[in-house]
């Protein structure tokens, strides 16, 4: 995979300064770039290191432009630039080649134009959109629909019914449309379950991490909107809504029926209770619970502050008595506003 | 799929009000629900929507009665029989036909009235029961055993000696019988494993979630008792014994050899250490962290609320300096009795 | 499987007092082993059980050794002889022997030696080493390679160009080599992702646990060294590196770019946010968020306290109105040093 640095300009729209013809074969960090390679700068703070580099090529934010010293791309925003190169030097292609794929696919299901890797397994009335690409062992339930340009990746599961928008990424072992965690207890106190009847439908532009899972609706669907990214082992429980461009990072769980605005960023590790409604342009840092809904748009965080062990029994022991210490003192709620 | 009122008022135990040879085909909310469709209402609240309604027939709690304008079925938990009901309009079939599936099948497996999906592998020994489902690309160790009318979803991986009862539903990517996480440090303070001897035995009518793990145990079994729904993302450690009916939601972890009672429901993201006991009828909260037995049922809550991060910093500060506080305050521990 | 004490007693360096000829076909405990079992002891806590135990040989500490009344192994540390006899102890065979096996092999991948479960997909250029097991429905992407003596469980993926040292074992449903949770906004506040163009490394004698997620470094690698041990469900970021012998348990999350040292501790469902540096020889409890480095070894903690909810309801209130508190009591942090 080689590039010119002028076709590298053409994709970033950079203003080029030094020699277009020169061929770039890789991405590397200005420390170990060679002269085959482009890197980037984001800030003043890498000047050392673009000073000493041997990359071929360097992508530089315009206000550093005094700094060049080498082929230098100048661009509004260097990395962003770096995010659109990085897929041109990214190898895409399958495990094993057609020939020895032994996929299983219905009849019924359409799938022109799609490349499908060995073991995946391919249900009735599936319908994929073309150049959109399944990796081995697969299994794509009945009456699923996938959008064109998308890829999912090895081991995942979409359950029955659900709907893929366009240019969607689902990494290994992702799980989508499981039955929602939704039981009622008989007189008996014994759980009776509920079958899950809507499905998960998943918007253009989203990404799904590896082992992540996502529940289908109980009545209504689950709705992952346009552009959300989420990290590996999430759980989205069942008629959880997200909206456009969202982004949520690993391990964080969202329970049933909760609402999530437009371009919030959810920290990893993030537990949001059911039946919540958060606003757009939320920000919750890692780690934190969210039980109340969040009308206003800001950050929020809530986690203990990591001590010494020794330092956190005490914190901590104090803690448990804060209502006792306010009552002798004589505190009340009321001066405290 | 098609069921008559009258069918539905059996299955449900209800008193039918209303024409009972009506078709039914889905179900669906109050808002949304045709003429062909049944819907619920559980309580007051859904008075208005009662009224609007042009759902073919409703199911409400025999206290909503006088609220009956259209067909409908009147029963104790209005909730509990639209569970009931939910299966019956659930398709469970099959994502690929037998005639095309390939699943490998030892000849020693006994799996007679057994569905088995494209691409399972069943071990030597195993056994299953009738009625049940392996879905596809299913794992099924050697000598596991698995009862009549479970339910396997795609990808579940069952290893070596785990015993499942009857009526289980085991969602996609679920591990069941993976080494419990026990290691030794020799001299070198290097980690030697424990090869883990026991096995996972999970009782009947049991729900585990997708992606969800249970380890098996190092000598004696891991045990899920009859009844018991677990959640997605869930880790299960070696040797841990969950009761009868207990519910344990998303994201929670329980660590080796810890013991939780009968009836517990056991919020999402909950951190549970080992070597605990946790008796009946314990609610925690979700993202709370359990470190100590609880011997009381009752409702335990331990997180930091969710503050602003600017007033997070300023409490959260002032939390590690509480020891200090109190001393300067001149606040015994004894006169907070 | 069946072992003389003799034979046993080399295995583990003990000095046997007693029959050396007694066949020994099992571990158990104490109180549930038989004549043809061994069974262990670590302290003197086992005397009562020691005392009326029917196995037919015991593992013992030295300084335990008075209390020997059956066949007895003396050693420095009975918990580690353990570790090392269960291993013998284990059986490991394949699912289904490999005549019934349809694998699909790239003909460019090197695998001698190698046992290959059904279903397992091998790319190109994938070179494995000898004596490693490959579980069913493994899927090994291209330029992989594992090391000799490594076990590779059921339906796990191993995604492009990662490489993976000798005796590792990776258990099901692990994921190596997802893309890792790398987005830059452009103008219109949508993600734009970056393609992850690092490998993972993995060392020797790692063990990964099931479920668990590594993401691949976005151009440098992501690196876990020799010795490390990972539960189950554990996210690992881009670029992380962890140290020698450090181990980690189930659900912990690691986020982009901390590099962690040797011989740590990392309990449950901890919180590590990205960017951080962790020194060697730090314990961190379960469920603490790590959101600063930390430079000096020691034990480290931070989660509420558990409390009856009703209590955590007043902790909770007043521990958000701390900073208030303090100034109504005319409390400065200068006389808090």
């Amino acid at each position: 995979m080689t590039l010119s640095l002028e076709k590298i300009a053409q994709l970033i729209d950079a203003t080029l300064v030094g020699n277009p013809a020169i061929e770039i074969n890789g991405i590397n960090t200005l420390k170990e770039a060679n002269k085959h390679q482009i890197s980037y700068a984001v800030s003043d703070n890498y000047i050392n290191s673009l000073c000493s580099t041997k990359a071929g090529a360097v992508i530089l934010p315009k206000k550093l432009k005094k700094h060049c010293s080498t082929n230098t791309l100048l661009v509004d925003d260097a990395y962003l630039a770096f995010a659109t190169i990085s897929h041109h030097f990214k190898q895409y292609n399958l495990t094993v080649n057609n020939s020895l794929s032994k996929a299983i696919i219905d009849p019924t299901a359409i799938v022109e134009n799609v490349t499908i890797g060995a073991g995946c397994v391919i249900g009735k009335n599936v319908s994929v959109g073309s150049n959109t690409i399944l990796e081995t062992n697969c299994v794509i339930e009945d009456e699923v629909s996938i959008g064109e340009n998308s890829h999912i990746f090895a081991n995942v599961t979409i359950q029955r019914d659900c709907k893929l928008g366009k240019r969607c990424v689902i990494s290994p072992g992702a799980v989508i449309g499981s039955e929602g965690f939704g039981n009622v207890r008989d007189e008996q106190k014994n759980w009776q379950s509920i079958a899950h009847l809507g499905r998960v439908r998943i918007g253009d532009d989203v990404a799904i991490g590896a082992n992540t899972t996502i529940d289908r609706g109980t009545i209504d669907d689950t709705v992952i909107h346009d552009g959300v990214k989420i990290d590996n082992l999430v759980h989205i429980g069942h008629n959880v809504i997200i909206g456009e461009s969202t982004a949520i990072a690993a391990n964080t769980g969202i329970a049933g029926t909760t609402t999530i605005g437009k371009r919030c960023m959810i920290g990893g590790m993030v537990g949001i209770v059911g039946h919540l409604t958060i606003t757009d342009d939320v920000i919750v840092n890692a780690t934190s619970t969210v039980n109340r809904s969040i009308t206003k748009p800001g950050i929020y965080t809530g986690f203990f502050p990591l001590m010494t062990h020794s330092g956190w029994k005490k914190a901590g022991m104090w803690l448990t008595k804060l209502d006792k210490i306010t009552k002798i003192l004589k505190i009340k709620l009321k001066n405290l506003k």
